[in-house]
């Protein structure tokens, strides 16, 4: 395992408590478009429907003003608009909306992702949950769920069976016919699959609940804020080779360094 | 469309009281058991894997007792438990934690199944989540959402194409192959198709936020409480042959009775 990173203690406060303003930001915006008979969708792709909301902009423009004027040295990488170059080897990466479809079908399972990373990898990251109101950050020494009026520390857990694990992805197709096929593969010899959660099943992952979260065609916003989430919690998230994840693209995020590598094995069981 | 049925109002305001209360009660017998790490789980079935916990039964359970102190004429169908024979006429179906593979894995979309029912069909229902602290109750001329600390009266939605419609199953499999095929001809026709919610989605159409919920092999336990508080919001819930659904088995809510021809015949399209 590598040691998780570390900055100067006085530059982790200060991030922890912009990550958290962002946070507690898009919770408001998010919030007032969440279930409002008012709120459409646009389609953003020209070959699918890729949707996108009045909320998932505000919500990034509201956390990018905050950013501008709290840490204007840092890059930003955001779902809905271009980028900002980073003139301090920091950057924010924001998903003002994980799940946008879940967003506009009501469902509680959405999250808004905020992570900083330096040029390697992410070193502290929020998974926020509005509408329920429960927040996940993890890196610089925590690993917190605060949520139903308290601040709890959590761990991933020791499964070490997949006959004994919990898998999930949010879309049963999960990518290409050989995604589906090495995502089924491993899904038949667990003990559950289960389908839909977005950024949720990460942060499910990071508190020990479930096991095992493959996906494929990921964002680089999508998988930062998890990926310091559940490694934070002492779960593994790489590529589907095993690489750096961070990237996007195929995802696999599980509770342990055993159960990663079964998993791994089973994934990649058709390319020999 | 079949005029709601109503009782003698003063045995209505009874039956809505005696409600509440199962369903405060499931709330406090299931939250000392969601996410607890003493949580395990059986297997109910010999061919698959049915899971039950302590929480199921302790639940229904506590439902049972008070409604043999309350209620002590009326049957009792439940689904971890034997059925009472009702004296009264009227019989309590009860789904003590619908979505126990939910509820195992930590996710907020599991909920409380809790209806009276006479002879004919559900007369009130409620779905309950313990957890994000939503109740949906309806009929006795009741459409009500509680939570978040306000009440507020929900009505299904007007989307009258399947090309605008967001459809819910839970499981991507729905039920034999033939019953994937007719779900997947229907899916490929709605703009978005979702897994994974149990009841919640019943849930989700009652208050205008989704279109349809199509499902099969479900039990009488899975159904009734959602056909009440659908039917309640203006909804239509049926069999897939658009008979009573009541029964369980081939289940489709649908949020208006257009969609719910519209999807009927593309569910039933592959039988001629």
């Amino acid at each position: 395992m590598i040691a998780p990173r570390r900055l100067d203690s006085q530059l982790e406060t200060e991030l922890v408590d912009v990550a958290h303003t962002l946070a507690d930001t898009a919770r408001q915006v998010t919030l007032r478009h969440f279930r409002s008979p008012s709120l459409s969708s646009e389609n953003k792709s020209k070959q699918d429907w890729d949707p996108v909301t009045e909320a998932d902009r505000q919500c990034e423009l509201a956390m990018r003003e905050i950013l501008s004027r709290r840490r204007p040295d840092d890059g930003i990488l955001g779902e809905e608009f271009a980028n900002v170059e980073s003139h301090s080897g920091l950057t924010w990466i924001l998903d003002p909306i994980d799940g946008t479809r879940s967003f506009i079908c009501g469902t509680p399972v959405w999250g808004v992702l905020i992570s900083v990373s330096d040029d390697c990898a992410p070193l502290f990251g929020i998974i926020d949950q509005p509408y329920i109101g429960e927040r996940y950050e993890g890196g610089f020494g925590r690993a917190v769920m605060h949520g139903h009026g308290a601040k709890r520390a959590f761990a991933t857990r020791e499964t070490s069976r997949l006959r004994d694990a919990a898998l999930f992805t949010t879309f049963p197709e999960v990518g290409t016919d050989a995604e589906r096929q090495a995502f089924e593969r491993l899904a038949g010899m667990t003990r559950i699959t289960r389908y839909g959660l977005d950024c949720y099943s990460y942060a499910l992952t990071a508190i020990g609940q479930i096991d095992l979260v493959v996906e494929a065609g990921l964002a680089p916003y999508d998988v930062h804020a998890p990926i310091a989430v559940v490694t934070a919690a002492g779960g593994v998230v790489t590529d589907w080779s095993g690489g750096p994840a961070h990237h996007g693209g195929q995802i696999i995020a599980a509770a342990n360094v055993r159960l990663h590598r079964l998993a791994l094995e089973v994934l990649n069981a058709g390319n020999g």
